[in-house]
């Protein structure tokens, strides 16, 4: 498959087969992508953080550690990743997070809704959306708990490999919330491959 | 309400409506009890991590933080808290967790289980069942994101205090899992209050 963009404060669906790869690139740098997945035979089925910090037992995710299923079950193994720094631990940004970070009380664009717009094809409600797993987003955590959303790390170009483990309904965004992305909304892309190089 | 007792590794459900509180006891130290809320007029919305965690910037909960739902409401405050250690970030403990951790391929009790049983009277299904708020859970977060599960710091009589800001069905469990007990399996206690003293 050809790379394709996601257009700025917005977002895509796709279905991808067991053992595809999943590569998702910030090809300008300083971007984030939420990242929720369906298994496509049950999507009753989700990627959930819960799981996936009880096996990996660590909320940092990079080359090596799986994304598991509300059913205990791996759905992507991260094969390659160039940049190393994402986030398991916040929701996709919604209005109501507009409001609260922003004071903006537009019904403007947000993950969430772009994730919603995106799954609705699939049956999938706006709310069963989980915690997404936001590529390239910065959250530090300090030891006394507190966390901070800082610039991303990603440098232009960079980008991170999934394998499935099982076949996948997922959906993609190029985010929409300023301080995740440094105020810069910038595009990200994605590529299914069925073969890693 | 009198104060009722969930025998070691089961689980309990109820109703607790706006403004009343809800005290959870360890009344011999060293047990976690899993708590997860559903809006009781509208079960889609669910007490939520991933915006517990976005709108109070901190990962660790206590006193004077409140837990959020999945659309942004605040469904429970802190308002007491003779603990402090708890954990967000961990899913109930179900039989595939007992394999990997334990190998233990008996279907006996777990959290997930125990949530479950008391959750079908009000028709909310297995795979519905959140990450849920690990009252007196020990769970602590290395600088490189690393977790462990260690035994829990509450010392007999410790107890939390939860104001409801909705109409709202809980369920809380007696953990069933060893490590987050320290193998100890206690009871748990709990009460419903319509005033704090």
């Amino acid at each position: 498959m050809n790379i394709k963009t996601i257009a700025p404060k917005s977002g895509a669906s796709f279905k991808i087969k067991k053992g595809e790869y999943l590569k998702v690139i910030c090809p300008d740098g300083e971007q984030v992508s939420d990242m929720v997945a369906f298994n496509a035979d049950n999507t009753s089925e989700y990627m959930f953080n819960g799981k996936t910090f009880d096996y990996e037992e660590s909320i940092f995710l990079t080359k090596g550690n799986s994304l598991y299923s509300n059913e205990s079950n791996k759905m992507f193994e991260i094969i390659e990743d160039t940049c190393g720094t994402h986030d398991y631990l916040l929701a996709p940004c919604c209005n109501r997070t507009m409001e609260h970070f922003y004071q903006d009380f537009s019904d403007g664009p947000s993950c969430r809704k772009n994730l919603y717009k995106n799954l609705k094809r699939y049956d999938i409600s706006n709310n069963h959306i989980p915690v997404a797993f936001n590529i390239f987003m910065n959250v530090p955590v300090s030891k006394n708990g507190a966390i901070s959303v800082e610039p991303p790390l990603a440098k232009p170009g960079d980008y991170i490999i999934l394998q499935a483990h099982m076949d996948c309904i997922v959906a993609l965004t190029a985010c929409s919330a300023a301080s995740s992305n440094n105020g810069s909304y910038k595009p990200i892309q994605f590529q299914i491959r069925s073969k890693l190089k």
